[in-house]
């Protein structure tokens, strides 16, 4: 039967999601739990792969399990193996055709920023450290543009090895508060560091450094060089994967 | 001259504020880190000890410097040299007899909760899960017991060397959200393990399984065994120490 299992973890001591050679990875540690709880030799498919250090509050997941375990009692065996930095919050049957990347409708990221002149440990392994001022009603308006259907391929960063860059952008929301701001990201599918991407750019708009114009060059081809940096992963989440 | 410093860290990695033989210490690092700004080896005395893996927003600590240094530059300067989870929020020109601790006059810690049913691995470094319901409003009315001056010996775990075990609650206030319970307690001065012990105990009165004549009999000398267990370290943050 197949297995879908909502996934939380702490990305920063994992090379992301992906297995890879140079580090340890959320997928590997997951399959390692079903392994070492059932037995089981089984390849966990995630929804997208999420980068070196990029934390997830909901990563949806899938595999086969031959055992005859209750489906919403796998969470509870893996979560027993599991490492305190990943975790099951949700198991349950899926159909047979279930697939975690194809049958994916919407993904919802979040990033945050603190505003602070110094940095404040407490703050520093989930967010990043933002010490100017941000005209953040000019980043709002800027992000405005991003809403749609859009080749996003100035917002993203080579490797990613896709066959579009065609994307849609459900909604880019950014929410402000007397310490930190945080950009609510909804689409169908994102490229390799646009999230990131984004919030650079958006951020040189509340500098001052770039406008809205620029984020329409961008979108009709201008390239990536005319974006800001690719903000670091910690400040990143996987908020939530959803499915028809 | 004598310079004021607010310190926040992040405990995880460290065996407390006081310089200890088994591991590194916050206290250490913050001297290590003027050592290696302006050559100079002093000792900072913080405004008490925090346990291994306690956090601090706000904990105040102090040195004398010779060298001349703008007082309010000094932050910068250790900060340079200093890791990600130890940071110098502030630093100021202090009067000769400032003294961290008994210059102290209300300090205000954090004790963090969060309601869920299996670990989520974005809360756990700084809060600490609490999966059965609890009634708040019990605890709330508990808590208040507290306030005050007592004895709170009964509160305390042995090794703690102080003379006497009186202190004076000033506040305990209980806030409650969807999927969190902190508890901000504010007092002269706490004993060891103090807070750790009260929410230990407040959190067997929202079971049901503790009542406020418990609390009153703890008070009144009843001793430790009474109250609930010591909860751990990483929920509890020193949110700042306040001077006249």
């Amino acid at each position: 039967m197949r297995i879908k299992l909502t996934v939380s973890y702490d990305g920063t001591n994992y090379c992301g999601w992906q297995k890879q050679k140079n580090g340890i990875s959320v997928q590997e540690t997951v399959e390692n739990a079903v392994f070492a709880a059932v037995g089981e030799k089984v390849s966990v498919i995630g929804s997208g792969r999420t980068d070196a250090g990029v934390h997830a509050k909901g990563q949806v997941a899938a595999f086969d399990l031959a055992a005859n375990i209750p489906p919403e009692k796998v969470c509870k065996a893996l979560n027993t193996v599991l490492p305190p930095d990943v975790k099951i919050i949700k198991s349950e049957l899926a159909e047979n055709n279930f697939h975690p990347v194809r049958s994916a409708k919407r993904k919802t990221y979040v990033y945050s920023l603190y505003k602070s002149d110094v940095i404040l440990p407490l703050k520093e392994r989930y967010a990043v450290m933002i010490n100017g001022k941000l005209n953040v009603n000019l980043m709002r308006k800027a992000a405005g543009v991003l809403i749609g259907e859009h080749d996003f391929k100035s917002f993203s960063s080579t490797g990613g090895g896709v066959k579009t860059s065609v994307r849609t952008l459900y909604s880019l929301e950014i929410k402000e508060t007397d310490d930190e701001i945080k950009f609510y990201v909804c689409g169908n599918g994102f490229l390799y560091n646009m999230v990131r991407i984004i919030v650079g750019t958006l951020v040189k708009v509340g500098e001052g450094k770039l406008t809205e114009t620029d984020l329409k060059n961008m979108l009709a081809g201008g390239g990536r060089k005319i974006g800001g940096v690719t903000y670091p992963a910690k400040g990143l989440c996987l908020e939530k994967v959803e499915y028809e």
